[in-house]
C-alpha cells in the first residue's frame, strides 16, 4: 500500500466519524419519499422493508394501484407473519375506467393505511404507488400529510411512485429520484417476470 | 365519471397493450446497474430480490464493501435456503486503509461471483457495491464484463454502487440513477436501523 493512499483513506474514515458523531437519532419514525420516472421506487422500498424485517421490525404494506397484478413481492411477503399486506381492489386505474370508484378504492386504501401509521404497531409502513392516486387526485395531499403527521412516533413511512407532489416531498425527511437512464423496454426488451414485477 | 376520463383511460390502456405486445423476451437474462449518489441502489436491488423469490427463483449475493457491518438485508436474506450470500472479508476499504488486501479481498469475491454467474444455478446475482470497487480499481471494469458475459443465459445480475463506470453502463440493458434530492443525514438525522442498514 502507498502512504497516500492511506491517508486518504484515513481522512475519509476521519470525516465519516465526524458525521455520525454530528447525527443526532430523531427520535421519531421518518418519511421517506421515492419518486421519478426510473425503476426502484417500489423495490427499494421491499428492500427497506427487508432491511426493517432483519431487525425484527414490524411491517405494513398498502398497494394503490397494482390490485389485480399478482407479483413476486406480494407472494413473498404475505407468506411473512410480520408483514401485512392490503393491496387496493381494483387493480390499475386505466383497468377500471371509472374515476369514481377509483376514488372510492384510493380513499378505503388510504384510511387502512392511517390505521396502521396511527395503530404503533409498526416499525414501517410502506404506502406503495400512492403518488400517482395523488397525481389523479385521487387522494388530496393535504389529508395525506395530516395523516402523516398523525402517525405513531415510532412508525417511518416510505411512499412511492412517479410525480410525487411538492407539498409531500416538502413534507419528507427524504426523497430520492430514479432516473432511466438506460431502460430495456424502450429497446423492446418485455418485462421480467421477478426482475420487474 | 366522465367520458373524457374514459377516453384518457382507455387510450392509456391501449397503448400501454400495444407496448407489452411489441416488447420480446430476450430469452437471458438481463444486466442492470443501480448507480447514482442517491439512495435506494442496494435496497432496490434487495426488492428486486423479493420478486424473484416470489415467483420461486434463486438468488445469490455478493457484497463487495459492506464487510463487518451488520445490516438487516443480510440477517433476513442469510436465514432463507434459496439465497447464497457472501460477504468480501475485508469491510469498508478506509477501514483496511490497505490497498493490495483491498484489491486481494475484491479479487476473490468476484472469483466467487463469476462462480455464480456461471454455475447456471441462480436467476439472480446481485454485486452488491461493485461499482465501489471499480471506482477504486480494485478490479478492472473490462475483466468484470467477461465475466458478465460468460454468465449463464438463466442469469440475471444486478450490479450496485455509486459511479459506475461507463464502460459497464454501456453493456447494461438497464441503467437506473438514484439522485439525492433531500437527505436526512445532511440535516443531522442519524441513520436509522432497519432503514439505512
Amino acid at each position: 500500500m502507498t502512504d497516500d493512499h492511506k491517508s486518504k483513506m484515513q481522512d475519509v474514515q476521519t470525516k465519516h466519524r465526524e458525521k455520525i458523531a454530528r447525527a443526532e437519532d430523531p427520535g421519531r419514525g421518518l418519511i421517506l419519499v421515492h419518486t421519478g420516472n426510473g425503476k426502484g421506487k417500489s423495490s427499494s422500498a421491499f428492500g427497506v422493508a427487508i432491511r426493517a424485517l432483519g431487525w425484527g421490525k414490524t411491517v405494513g404494506v398498502v398497494q394503490f394501484i397494482k390490485g389485480k397484478w399478482i407479483t413476486g413481492e406480494r407472494q413473498f411477503f404475505k407468506k411473512l407473519p410480520e408483514v401485512t399486506w392490503h393491496t387496493m381492489g381494483e387493480g390499475f386505474t386505466w383497468d377500471t375506467q371509472d374515476r369514481d370508484r377509483d376514488i372510492a378504492a384510493a380513499t378505503a386504501a388510504y384510511a387502512k393505511a392511517c390505521d396502521m401509521m396511527q395503530s404503533g404497531d409498526y416499525d414501517l409502513v410502506l404506502l406503495d404507488e400512492i403518488n400517482i392516486a395523488l397525481r389523479y387526485d385521487y387522494l388530496d395531499v393535504s389529508e395525506v400529510i395530516d395523516g402523516l403527521k398523525a402517525r405513531s412516533d415510532r412508525t417511518s413511512v416510505i411512499l412511492t411512485g412517479r410525480d410525487a407532489k411538492p407539498e409531500l416531498m416538502d413534507y419528507a425527511d427524504l426523497v430520492s429520484d430514479m432516473t432511466e437512464v438506460k431502460h430495456p423496454f424502450k429497446s423492446g426488451i418485455k418485462a421480467q417476470r421477478g426482475l420487474d414485477f
